[in-house]
């Protein structure tokens, strides 16, 4: 069906279509096999996950296929623990959390997953591909990853990322585009000057690095795809496509909120973690929207959030989970992973005969 | 070279490529002429043109070719004259306005070139092709065009406002990314959430009305037009690649200042005009940046703005020009019209020869 890339070629898989690793529950075993199944790379999101719940996953998807499969971690970063903002943070929440009917502050241990057990987990299970994002991992990781034959797969922004990543010597690059839902990878600069569309960002990215591009945002079917390819990218990932399939792990609100959305339906927010990220506008949200630079960095924010958005997920109330999207949202499916893939690979060819006819 | 399609057909074009008519100088006849005459359609920007410079342009424009073009006008709003905003204008800009050796406030005798009197100029010289933009012109206005066998074209950011266009009877849309550069054609609901990057925008649009799309926004080359056909555009519009042309009218530091600028370069703004637009960042824009919200509507605020853009070109400081310029400027390019038509043609080829081999 497809010829193979570099990509396909380095990742051991039929077609190069990727699912996006979104953390948070979306990508449930059932759905990184099914994807991987189908010729493509599922990757599991476990970013928010322990240790222990990663072996338990990846097990699972072993379980489910031999076929090659990524896990995605977030590159930890050393927040400033303020205690205006922190201040400023309780304050805010207070009013959502006895909405929710939580009682007193959030008990916080720590802000996120311990990153070195998280890695160990990925060294010591030696899963195919190993992706991450919010920066690069020491040289000491790369050369554990590189030591056990794992694929590295870096997120970049902007030109810059893309060229640093290419320097930590990993290989490939994930070009995420404005339209991406969820978090942005952005680790130098400014986050408003990094969001730039992929039609705009892939063919720059391209241009100035040698290894393969995976090209993100906005990538909703066959079309977004081919357009892709042409731009320069040897590969494409999507996520929001994913979320509304019948593997997906996301909420049952959440999957029908996307179903009905638009292209004018999602923001940038970073109240719910600290970071900003595209999702649709809700309630908190769009009450948050003025308070932003008020609060801790990420993960504080997010650790302050967690027990908020695990409450609306109990009560069935999407005003105040975070419901990451990219800007192709009406373009979301109800269907199975193996239906979409074989729709992905459909729309893909029909896209580019179409345009084989025009010149 | 192209086999017809319904754009080519429509506007009487052998390339599916059109020439974005940035207003403020940059579509100078000789740039138009070129491009039409290399088989694309060249546009006037003419928004901000008096009905006596619009018809010199086109007389000039048809001096210099035989070929289709198009004339693009603003479509008037009424803005709101609020004292208070009025004078945040003036106090936000007199610093400015001596830094630059202006004495005295502004001398206002209207904020924007009579409508009537440019559409007359557009009827009256029987154009090719009417293109509008920040709205809809009244049923009345688009009947004269239809007498006259203008064919029309309307920008929308959002599948809102293509539906709307389609149903005003025009002939075909212009779909604008978030990418692009210049002034927002949004005339539906928040900036915001129409700023939709040009992957996730095209497709949607083009599954919600029947109209043949035109794609822009991040487009700079051969990829990005094979990028664009397959999202199912059947033709492109290009601004900021045409921008660093030899016929370009833009301030040589303008050019300079593209030719050496990135992805990360530009912001979107609404300190120049009062209306969102986006430009290469410089000191005007990152000053005014908190105060965008405390000035007037456009017109108004461009009506303000004028003589300090216009004196900052006669000293040339960029620093107080707007430099609009979409997100694809690392991919700008120092050639005549033709050559940039002759190499987008080729590039183009190449681009979709590349993807023939992949599947």
């Amino acid at each position: 069906m497809w010829t193979e890339t570099r990509v396909t070629g380095l990742l051991g898989i039929r077609c190069p279509i990727l699912q996006a690793p979104m953390a948070g529950g979306a990508t449930t075993p059932e759905l990184v096999a099914a994807v991987s199944n189908a010729g493509g790379l599922g990757a599991l999101g476990a970013g928010y996950m322990s240790a222990a719940a990663m072996r338990g996953a990846i097990r699972r998807i072993r379980e489910l296929t031999d076929r090659p499969f990524a896990v995605n971690l977030f590159v930890p970063e050393t927040p400033q623990e303020d205690e205006e903002r922190m201040a400023a943070a309780h304050r805010l929440l207070r009013p959502y959390r006895q909405e929710l009917g939580l009682s007193g502050e959030p008990q916080l241990s720590a802000y996120a997953e311990p990153f070195a057990e998280q890695i160990a987990v990925v060294l010591a299970e030696r899963v195919t591909v190993f992706s991450f994002t919010f920066g690069i991992p020491s040289e000491e990781i790369l050369q554990q990853l590189r030591e056990q034959g794992i694929k590295t797969i870096g997120t970049a922004t902007t030109v810059r990322e893309a060229v640093l990543l290419e320097q930590s010597g990993i290989d490939l690059i994930h070009a995420q585009g404005g339209e991406a839902g969820g978090h942005r990878g952005t680790f130098l600069g400014r986050h408003g000057d990094a969001l730039v569309g992929t039609m705009a960002l892939v063919p720059q990215i391209v241009d100035h690095v040698t290894l393969p591009v995976i090209a993100a945002g906005g990538i909703m079917d066959g079309r977004g795809i081919a357009a892709s390819l042409m731009l320069g990218a040897e590969a494409v990932q999507l996520g929001t496509a994913f979320l509304t399939t019948a593997e997906s792990g996301i909420h049952p609100d959440y999957q029908a909120a996307l179903l009905s959305s638009t292209e004018e339906s999602t923001a940038l927010t970073s109240a719910f973690s600290g970071k900003p990220a595209r999702g649709l506008q809700n309630r908190f949200l769009r009450e948050m929207e003025p308070h932003q630079q008020e609060l801790p960095d990420y993960p504080i924010q997010n650790a302050l959030t967690r027990d908020i958005r695990q409450a609306a997920a109990g009560q069935n109330n999407t005003d105040f989970m975070s419901l990451w999207a990219g800007q192709g949202t009406r373009l979301t499916r109800r269907q199975t992973a193996a239906e979409l893939m074989a729709n992905l690979i459909e729309e893909t060819h029909n896209a580019l005969h179409k345009v084989k006819r025009i010149p």
